[in-house]
């Protein structure tokens, strides 16, 4: 009789180092367990009875629950770096999406990115009001409960800072955690009002092409939107996962672009400006722009690319066991649409097998994509690499820095590596 | 030149009371706010420059984010009346989800039903284990440690207690606010392992047929699963929206049966025992049994019946302005697979027009339904009609009390109606 080592010895790899076939898991999901992960069980199996949860009741229902005690990878992290020295501005800070403990493909809001430029105003709602002018026919102010009576959109949308992986720009890999190098991005269902529907109302006028959309923070951070994507897909977000938006994602409604660098999809959104040209404002001049290798700067870039990261395994973990198969799972995204394919390299990028897409392939949203793999002990390097719908591949790091050279700050979205070592131990590499 | 209250004018009803094409948000989405639900602007229309929040910058990211506390909204309540006077059942308490103020299909994790039979155990998860044995070849022992490295399943997936809706088998309509109407239903992405695939693991012996998960709560709560659900779907979730499940949701882990009645999704999951027979507990006899009119019970009716109700408008709002477009929106489910159609009728019942649902249709997943209602001001009773994939339409009221008779306790799956008043106000009504 053949045993599930001989099954799992019998598996021809579709890629070198060991990588299988991504359908694998479909037809003997237990493979994943060879070589006894599981401890055998002699006698007694269920007799821990001293544990002190089985002795005595525990608490009641909380109004809001939150997570458990220990489990302290459910923690954004400020990382140290994003703000210069001698930062003078009063209230910036930032949150980061810890991925190397979370799975699946949406955020809790909770754990949901955060950069706030001039700290997070606490808006009563109902002194809150969203005005559209500028070049309309009838400006229009509406208070959440107005937008509340609109009909509605419901949408699940990934959102990314363009500064995510700032810190991949730099000449050496770091040792970095999920969270420092990919944590600003996050998923989420969002609900509100279509833009295109309030700028119907109003009437824009022939030469309105740009909106200035401007927050309720203290420094009314503003950014201008090109009247196209506010017609095509923008809406006013008033909820996320399902509740009211929170205080850090821009309570009680902010403009959510799809696809769009996040910074564009303004919190705290109060006013909604129709002009004939681009404000210039700092977040579109001094910040969120790309110096190119000419010197000259990249403007309104506002598009994000296509992008992977693989979270499982990642430096967080150790691979316990040699000759075992495990799972390579991750994300991918693109801000032109719905994930196509993502493919996986155990040796560098020398060789590539593609992954399982997780169904429903959303557009604009997180994928998640999964595969087998057989690890022999042997070093390793494991890649993924995305293609989108509109056939825009993720690009080497080598790649992205010849085309953009070393000065970037923003849309760094090459292809991630880990490095895994004869022990099982994983770092953040370049490869 | 036709305005837009001559379009309005000009749409036909698809059923009676008002009720509109739900293409029509599609064609013209600006039709929501016919008659000035928004405020007209005049001057300084951005002129608040007084509101605190302006004046000076907010606090910073919290390491994990919280609703803003203007929303009262977010909270779940523990109804009186469900635990019965006398209760002497140490930690047993609940936690309803406040539909009325959420929209969307996802329920945050903190506003997620709970019922809990005996407190909610404190887990280490490094002390805690899960033991399948019985009538299989190999008992094993798994750690939350060793589960992480399984290949990993990710379904959005709502759940129900067969208990919803409990207090609409009373002869009187209450006030019931949708979280005491409908509250002990949510829905989530959920993530962890296949429960075939460790079945396949430790070798289910040809006589077993049914599996007794048990809980490491206090009171070790116990249901019997058939075989051929947990072989066909069933999974042991560890993460829930993409974070661990929180204590109150079964951390570190639980079973999870897509469809079934919430309580055999057995939290803090120890013990998975194989046998030939049910285990008959408490939770499958005196409880989650459905009382018929001759007497007797049924017992393990554990599929979750085709159900859906409004949300917007409900009884937790007034119509502000007649003679405009309103959306009306709610939840569809069914434990049987995908929600195939959702109908609504202004008129009690008399006539029905389709609704628009939200896509992506999930099976055994929350479904989201819209309609355009054109409201003139006249008394209306608005209700909402399920059909599933399988064909299955959710009952009248009446037809349910026909079939099940009036000392039900669970299970209650009839339509349910808001009655609007000539003032806009809305009342739960029985129709």
């Amino acid at each position: 009789m053949m045993t599930k080592q001989d099954q799992l010895d019998d598996l021809p790899p579709v890629a070198a180092n060991g990588l299988l076939d991504r359908r694998l898991f479909m037809k003997s999901l237990a493979l994943g367990g060879v070589g006894t992960l599981a401890a055998p069980v002699l006698a007694n199996p269920v007799g821990e009875g001293q544990l002190p949860w089985l002795l005595a009741p525990g608490q009641g229902a909380q109004s809001y629950g939150s997570p458990s005690n220990y489990e302290q990878l459910a923690r954004r992290i400020d990382p140290p770096g994003l703000w210069p020295e001698g930062n003078t501005i009063a209230g910036s800070s930032s949150a980061y999406t810890p991925h190397q403990g979370l799975t699946g493909t949406y955020t809790p809001s909770g754990l949901h990115f955060e950069i706030n430029h001039h700290g997070i105003p606490d808006i009563d709602p109902d002194r809150h009001t969203l005005v559209i002018h500028g070049m309309v026919d009838r400006p229009l102010k509406f208070t959440t409960e107005t937008l509340d009576f609109y009909p509605t959109v419901t949408r699940s949308h990934f959102m990314e800072c363009s500064g995510n992986s700032w810190l991949l720009w730099e000449d050496e890999p770091g040792d970095l955690l999920l969270d420092e190098s990919h944590g600003l991005l996050s998923g989420s269902e969002w609900s509100g009002v279509s833009l295109a529907a309030l700028l119907d109302e109003a009437g824009v006028q022939a030469e309105g092409k740009w909106i200035i959309a401007e927050g309720a923070d203290s420094g009314t951070l503003s950014r201008s939107i090109p009247m196209e994507k506010a017609m095509d897909d923008s809406f006013i977000a008033l909820y996320q996962n399902g509740e009211r938006l929170r205080p850090g994602q821009g309570y009680p409604m902010r403009l959510y672009n799809p696809g769009f660098e996040g910074n564009t999809s303004v919190k705290w959104l109060r006013s909604l400006r129709v002009t004939d040209r681009p404000a210039m404002t700092k977040f579109e001049t001094a910040n969120y722009t790309d110096l190119m290798p000419d010197g000259k700067a990249l403007q309104f870039s506002l598009k994000l690319e296509v992008k992977s990261v693989i979270t499982r395994p990642s430096n967080a973990t150790v691979l316990p066991k040699k000759n075992a198969v495990y799972e390579v799972t991750g994300l991918a995204w693109s801000g032109s649409g719905r994930i196509r394919k993502v493919e996986v390299s155990a040796d560098g990028g020398a060789t590539w097998a593609e992954a399982e897409l997780q169904g429903p392939v959303l557009p604009i949203m997180l994928t998640r994509f999964r595969l087998p793999w057989r690890w022999d002990g042997s070093p390793a390097i494991l890649q993924s690499r995305a293609t989108d719908e509109t056939g825009r591949v993720q690009p080497t790091r080598t790649q992205l820095l010849d085309a953009r050279g070393k000065h970037g700050h923003y849309h760094y979205h090459a292809i991630h590596s880990w490095g895994v070592d004869a022990n099982g131990g994983i770092a953040h590499v370049y490869a």
